[in-house]
């Protein structure tokens, strides 16, 4: 399937690609082995006739009026999503969250890895805390230049993101993953990608609040 | 504005409501005011006559040729989906992303704490760490019961996942929030949101890498 990441696959594509993964996973868990376009369209809410349009940029996946192969897409689409290239990453900010994500280190890929962790507490810099030394923001970008670092997790609270994000930008870093959920500005060649793990608490309720078919007792 | 949270929207219709809350932030934040349904169509690969018709069950939000101002939809999409009801909260595994969330407390809506923390390490169960008393997993049926809870966010790691969720299922718990994202079995009463931290950061350096355009130097 090597071809498949060299093509290029056109953006709206790509970007429907961890949606589809998601429900296909979901699919899987609960032993659904083939879809259709048409009921896969009701669960990812995208259109049937772009589902099958994005599905044959990626190959023979299905067959009609038999449908999809579940266990065959989901490799697939994991196959296309997966970084096979090593990727460095700085964290920043390295408390509670900081810490659970610098030893959960992305278990399931093994090509990303925590390679230095930074903070500006002066009760932190300079020490290592478990197995990771902790930097200071300052030197961020010498860091980054030295290790080849090309991604940033940022877990500074909401009103030092902006500033933590610009030292993070400056320092030639290009694809930034922020917990802090409040938008931040960043130049137009700089990919950041939100955790809001507030809205996501208040979709779950508001769905079992709404649309909960339970009989309450 | 409280008819519309009594009057039920189409199912489909919510799904996609935290989604287009999502990037109307992110609009909002590079400072765009007014966005047209084809423009808006664009950026959440959603059809833009899907998108008015989403909109017209939310009310006047809109005028033809002019667009849709984008504060104002941000202010009733979020209104929509704020839970205005007390949402008790109980944290399944009290490691450091166990902490990060007791410590958070979900500070953008007061309505959402942390009730009750559980863990089943002997060293933690019974202990007050921080604010939290540490229940044992075997006191989770009791204390739901007791307290009311409604709502539990699990950050036990994949390979207890199924049976913590069991737990959390048995004492009555219909909303979970589950930062293992490999899927477990629930029954259908049940609501279950996954959070794929690794995903996430296979999606953002996907793009980093495939659509980036920017000059390598």
């Amino acid at each position: 399937m090597e071809s498949l990441k060299e093509k290029k696959l056109p953006k709206a594509t790509a970007k429907r690609l961890p949606v589809y993964l998601r429900h296909l996973k979901i699919l899987d868990a609960t032993g659904v082995q083939r879809i259709k376009s048409k009921e896969f369209a009701e669960i990812t809410q995208v259109p049937s006739a772009t589902i099958r349009r994005d599905f044959s940029h990626l190959g023979e996946l299905g067959r009609s009026g038999y449908g999809y192969d579940v266990p065959y897409l989901i490799e697939v689409l994991s196959h296309i999503l997966e970084t096979n290239e090593e990727k460095k990453i700085a964290l920043i900010g390295f408390g509670n969250l900081g810490k659970a994500l610098a030893n959960n280190n992305f278990r399931r890929n093994e090509n990303l890895s925590v390679t230095a962790v930074f903070d500006n507490d002066p009760q932190l810099v300079g020490q290592t805390v478990g197995d990771h030394y902790v930097y200071g923001m300052d030197q961020l970008a010498e860091v980054v230049k030295e290790e080849g670092i090309t991604v940033a997790i940022s877990t500074v609270p909401s009103r030092y993101a902006q500033s933590a994000v610009d030292v993070i930008v400056d320092a030639g870093i290009t694809a930034i993953l922020n917990f802090a959920p409040d938008p931040v500005v960043v130049p137009k060649a700089v990919n950041i990608q939100y955790i809001d793990l507030t809205t996501e608490l208040q979709t779950l309720i508001f769905f079992d609040t709404t649309y909960s078919q339970k009989t309450r007792v």
